[in-house]
């Protein structure tokens, strides 16, 4: 079945039309039902035998008689409303009634059809073949009792505008809560957690360019939702929308977004919210929070961690832009997000313009870190220990202080077999990447951050690509392994591996630090580490160890907590970097760490001669030690 | 005294005007004089009291009576061309009387005024006090032998109009051949640069926002170069050019390009071409060759290394653009450019586009890592070695292969002494930058290029800036050296930084050769390292080698001659590394060296346990070593 996408608007819809007998129930329900492709439905069908009887004898009904029939339609209609919504004409002329035809269905579309006595009777009397006689009509007015709620359509009217009205005033009426364009891997994850969540939403996407079907697909998929409301014209999916409007974009970061904006920004009206779901460039998006605020829309850029599995458990999430649009769209990303320890939302407000894609783009930098350090450590060790024996010392760790995410999937990947042997040995040794660690390392140089974990995971990446000269190469040198030498007990991988991991999140850090000093973000580092500690894939025992040591002012290395950690650990980097220098392996990550720390702790860098040696040739001047704060000095050196 | 800016475009100029007595050749002198600040001379005044003696008695002179006197005024126009150029009236009538005139002094320009002998007969009968009698015109007319050569003018027009008329006709007639627009220290040293090839040339400058004295400074500094002309006004400079013109622009790197291009390109004329001789981006550079491209106006970017001294005696130049574009500024550029072991220039068109300043951002960038290599082997030697000593060592490496300019400059900065120590030692190790190299570095992820010791260089730059850190965390943490251990032998510190040197290169042209290939630039290696081998900061022997090296196809890696040396070099930067982790010394380059080499030449990195973990996390998939060119695959690996 083909699904009309007009009609997918009404999907779950239930429509009562009332009033008295001869105002035009069934004719106005079965034109509905051809408008919305709902199932029309006369309740005068599911009388008992007894009720039909009786008013063919011209007998009114009492309220005793009508009470099993009515619940019998209550049933139905819950029925009919899990099943795809229905239109059913009845009556239902006083409150009680209604009260027992709604009784197992929420959101019941009531039409009253209204005419004059005079009009109706009319009307009755031109009609043949009902079991109803005109003399039955006062007797109705007397019982009518009419509905304060709902539509009223006055009957004078011809029907197919009566229908039309009826339409119009269920988008009017009838609004979805949220709304979520795109419907890729990411969009159908979010949809169905604010779905779960219980918020009506649309979702949208297009039905062109090879997507035809993704809308009713997803709709076939999910016909157990009620709440879900699937368009593929964007004017009904913009319309269906409550106002303030709150759509979250879920498309490809890049131009698309600013083509999907033009779209879309005419159809909204002031104090509406766009959120961008991707992983768009933060520059980008600050960009984008103008373009819209031009127009008075919010524009909230929502960087998004989990992967598929969290976006539809609970990713983390981190939105910015101007707190009055976050403050909108802040009770359905908060239901969606992954919850802390604490029970409190992995999705808090990170600051104006595109701060929320600066920290989620520097989450994926830390996450490169962090891949990289127990890639290193698994060529390391591979030479000497199966795969099996690798993953037992990782989950060794994965308890207490170094329990990670990724520490744990490391395992399961080390383990996963195929055939006889693994599948990691099967895995190609070539790294691909989508651009957000490269944005982190180019971002470091625009804010003149020593960023130096981040660059070196995302060069060794580069450098897995050139396959073929390094097989070439490695044929005419020494194999990794050939030099041999102990490998470092496992005591000393651990702190090694934790002392590098410190360095890491210190750097991914400073230089948020750094973007919110510049940007004027105002970032909070703790509530930052809170958002990071569950549903995403950098989420660890260290993350939530960060939220408890950001509530002290300053940077990591500002802490003597952390510090004497890292001094007492720097003799097993040490030792691990001996090895691997000895080994042949190239630990860049490990090194680069030890690297930073000694600098950091190094009070006199041979960087006087760098100044001289710029001033020598370029006259850049220079500082003197023994002149703080005075100069610039110039020399003629030659 | 100030120079009317106005006056600028006259400087050393010499008018003669001439014609018959009587024709107005004082009159307009006069005029001329004012209009262009230069003095007016009339020649009757240097006439031996014999001549004026004569010619009061009504005689007329012969050739013999005038000859003393035209050597006289000859030697004076020599005097006033070389005091700054003068106006002298002077009639001139004889071809050989001219010659005469004109033997000491090059460009003179001729004005004869021309009338009709009624027209003068009846101005001059109007005339007193002149001691020359009516009697005497027709003999000038007689002897007139009008030029065919320099300006002739009807005397029938207002004295203005003929003033007026001189000074156009000398804009038209006496152009520059290039144009510097911006004085700076690059500016003004190139500018003499080119003074000193010969070439007329026009230079300009604002005369505003504190830089009201640059021009007339320049101007008056070197007013011994009669083939300088300075401007303050922007429309007589660009007059004052030939077409098509040909402009230096030498002004700050940025949006100031922008302005300047904004100003100038409407007073342009299709054919000129705009030389952008700043540190410009190159992407900057290709967006402007657009720009002027749409206006008929060529745009070439060209990098220029060699700092001032480079720029005043023969910079390396990078030229990029439309080679048609280059094809007219050549000559200049080619002058000006210091000279390679052939003798050719060290200028040559590098490509399309931004192409040339992408060359010199790179070229930059290798400056950065040749310069931290330096630092790094000092910061290792200085707490064993003195000032004199590490100098010792490197002037021992700088001959042969080794030789390099920042080798020799780093000795004479090693040795420089004050008061009883080095000057060095009071230089502030903070190491500034001006953005290429992180321009460098960026570029490197933008194109998926592993250019791992830019980064670390310009890691170790910004490092270098936490100085307060540094000294704080210093007080608590062990100080280098205090581990001790031997320092590896100089042999074995000359290996590596062979060694080091070389991948520097690799990665620096492996950079070059991805920019090529994305931008279609097809830039030529060997081209690049001959315009690199002499008036860069780069330069050095290596670059002649590898001038050398780059005439077989392929990156340097796919040279046995390079790779075997390599090899063997190897084990000397371990020696190097662990040394210096023994000493807790970061050697960052030189890590990232080892490193670089280490992971080229192994055949299986880990980067098959990254490719797993995208794909555990995010469905990202992988190929698989068992199907080359299948897949991509993916697994539920949890």
């Amino acid at each position: 079945m083909i699904l009309d996408p007009k009609k997918l608007e009404f999907k779950n819809q239930i429509f009562v039309i009332l009033g008295v007998s001869g105002c035009g129930k069934s004719t106005i329900g079965r034109l509905l039902s051809g408008r919305t492709g709902l199932p029309f439905h006369d309740a005068d069908e599911y009388h008992p035998k007894s009720n039909v009887d009786k008013m063919s004898k011209g007998l009114p009904l009492d309220d005793a008689d009508r009470e099993p029939w009515l619940e019998k339609l209550s049933g139905l209609l819950k029925q009919w409303h899990e099943e795809g919504g229905a239109i059913l004409a009845c009556s239902a002329l006083k409150e009680k009634y209604r009260e027992i035809l709604g009784e197992n269905t929420k959101n019941i579309h009531w039409v009253y059809l209204k005419g004059s006595y005079e009009l109706i009777l009319d009307r009755m009397q031109s009609r043949k073949g009902h079991f109803m006689r005109p003399a039955m009509l006062q007797s109705q007015f007397d019982a009518l009792e009419e509905p304060d709620y709902g539509l009223t359509i006055d009957i004078e009217q011809a029907p197919e505008q009566i229908a039309e009205q009826i339409i119009n005033n269920l988008s009017m009426e009838k609004k979805s809560v949220f709304g979520v364009y795109g419907l890729g891997v990411m969009g159908r994850s979010l949809a169905l957690n604010i779905a779960d969540k219980g918020f009506i939403l649309s979702v949208y996407n297009r039905a062109e360019g090879g997507e035809e079907q993704i809308v009713s697909d997803f709709m076939r998929e999910n016909d157990d939702r009620p709440n879900i409301r699937g368009f593929t014209d964007l004017g009904a999916f913009v319309r269906s929308l409550e106002q303030p409007r709150k759509i979250l974009l879920m498309i490809k970061a890049g131009p698309v977004v600013d083509i999907v904006m033009k779209q879309l920004l005419p159809l909204l009206s002031k104090g509406d919210v766009l959120i961008d779901g991707g992983n768009s460039h933060y520059t980008d998006t600050t960009r984008r929070c103008e373009q819209a605020s031009e127009k008075g829309i919010g524009f909230v850029g929502a960087g998004i961690s989990g992967g598929e599995q969290g976006a539809r458990t609970g990713p983390s999430i981190m939105p910015g832009g101007e707190l009055e649009d976050y403050a909108k769209v802040a009770e359905v990303l908060e239901a969606i997000a992954a919850k802390d320890r604490s029970g409190d939302p992995c999705c808090r407000y990170m600051g104006p313009d595109g701060s929320g894609h600066f920290v989620k783009m520097v989450h994926n930098g830390i996450e490169y870190v962090e891949m990289q350090l127990l890639a290193e450590l698994y060529g390391l060790l591979r030479s000497d220990r199966s795969n099996e024996e690798i993953a037992r010392l990782f989950e060794s760790w994965n308890h207490g202080t170094q329990q990670s995410y990724l520490l744990g999937i490391t395992q399961s990947i080390l383990r996963k077999r195929e055939g006889d042997g693994y599948l990691l040995d099967l895995v190609l040794d070539k790294a691909g990447n989508k651009g957000t660690g490269s944005w982190s390392s180019k971002a470091a140089f625009d804010l003149g951050v020593p960023n130096t974990l981040m660059s070196a995971s995302v060069f060794e990446r580069y450098l897995s690509s050139f396959k073929d000269i390094r097989v070439e190469l490695a044929s005419r040198f020494p194999r990794r392994g050939d030099r041999g030498g102990a490998l470092p007990e496992d005591a000393v991988l651990r702190e090694a591996y934790a002392f590098a991991r410190m360095i890491n999140h210190h750097q991914g850090f400073e230089l948020l630090r750094a973007a919110s000093e510049q940007y004027q973000w105002d970032l909070d580092f703790q509530r930052i580490a809170r958002v990071w500690s569950e549903g995403c894939i950098i989420k660890s025992a260290l993350m939530n160890r960060l939220e408890t040591l950001f509530a002290e002012q300053g940077d990591l290395l500002s802490l003597a907590e952390v510090t004497e950690e890292l001094k007492e650990q720097e003799e097993a980097v040490r030792v691990l970097l001996s090895s691997a220098l000895n080994r042949r392996v190239a630990l860049s990550c490990f090194g680069a760490a030890l690297n930073f720390w000694v600098n950091m702790t190094t009070e006199s860098l041979p960087a006087n001669l760098i100044q001289a040696q710029r001033d020598f040739f370029g006259a850049h001047t220079y500082e003197r030690t023994d002149d703080p704060g005075g100069g610039p000095h110039h020399t003629q050196w030659g």
